[in-house]
């Protein structure tokens, strides 16, 4: 049995990567995950980090994060790969790189070490950046239905474009940037022709 | 304001540690706290964590854990050593490397630096380790509710027992080692008295 593609979509909120994740998963068979959230573990933890209510510190975030990646990638992710079906996953390690690292200042080589951890040997083949600036972002967004990380400061959110720019810049073998504001089309475009570049 | 002195009362199931820790907190003014779920959220945590009908792999284990630690840390722990209070704590870090590294086999050096991460520079003054076999464990520990740690085998807890004498022999000077066979009262007086040795 050959091991299926594993494609993760990441960028800020509002930049359209679930929507060309699900679309990528529908024209290729593959199977659409994300993070946080995609088991009833998950679903349970997911809860608990996105209630803005529950006063919550970066580090206890991250373990949560970590808690649930780990739980994905043994019980959904990697017996997907590994029985030759391809994933396509909205959000995966680089999330908490860029948003409790580079976003909330956890040490971030203590976060890479974590990160080992949690997924192992479970690499992504491709991670697609879809780059939009915060401005635009925010102009996406509804405003009516914050949650802990919506709710944070423009600054935060730039930070946490940085990072993915800088990760994104550190290893561009397996990263693609494309830009968020061209139209979905357009940008599903762009994302098509690098993706055929893998062997599927 | 002087810090509070904190000492950790570890072991395996049925040792007799809470009861220890909850008579020393209450002969010395200090605060009793526990691990895992000494906090709302830590309350969830621990319900996913001791439910043995939630199939849940090690690592993941390990970062449920690590963030009901560093919540606990940051809400509970640290203030209270901070304003001069003593904490006695009903397991702390030490029952992540002995459960799930020497017990369940994570990687030790991982759960080390994510151990770290987890508690800072929060470090106990002393750690009690209440030393007993498995068979003595077993035979005092009603039969009628095991959740996932108490119903994993007999070599599990062996594992953990050893992981602990392990950790008490690399760090004699912040572990004391008490044989748990003993009388109640006889483990009292042993601990007070290696207490006393601390300025409080």
């Amino acid at each position: 049995m050959r091991r299926g593609r594993f494609v993760v979509f990441e960028g800020i909120d509002a930049c359209g990567k679930s929507t060309q994740a699900r679309r990528v998963a529908a024209q290729r068979g593959a199977r659409f995950v994300f993070e946080p959230g995609d088991s009833p573990l998950g679903a349970q933890l997911r809860s608990w980090l996105l209630d803005a209510s529950t006063p919550m510190n970066p580090v206890t975030e991250s373990f949560m994060m970590l808690a649930d990646r780990s739980h994905h990638v043994v019980t959904v992710i990697e017996p997907s790969l590994a029985s030759g079906t391809h994933v396509m996953a909205d959000r995966y390690y680089a999330s908490t790189l860029a948003y409790q690292g580079y976003g909330r200042g956890v040490d971030l080589a203590d976060l890479e070490a974590a990160t080992e951890l949690a997924i192992g040997h479970c690499l992504p083949d491709l991670t697609v950046l879809i780059d939009i600036d915060v401005d635009t972002a925010n102009e996406r967004r509804a405003r009516d239905a914050e949650d802990r990380f919506e709710s944070a400061d423009v600054h935060f959110h730039e930070r946490v474009r940085e990072g993915y720019l800088t990760m994104a810049d550190g290893d561009p073998h397996h990263w693609f940037v494309v830009d968020g504001r061209a139209t979905p089309d357009e940008v599903a475009t762009a994302i098509d022709a690098r993706l055929d570049l893998l062997e599927w």
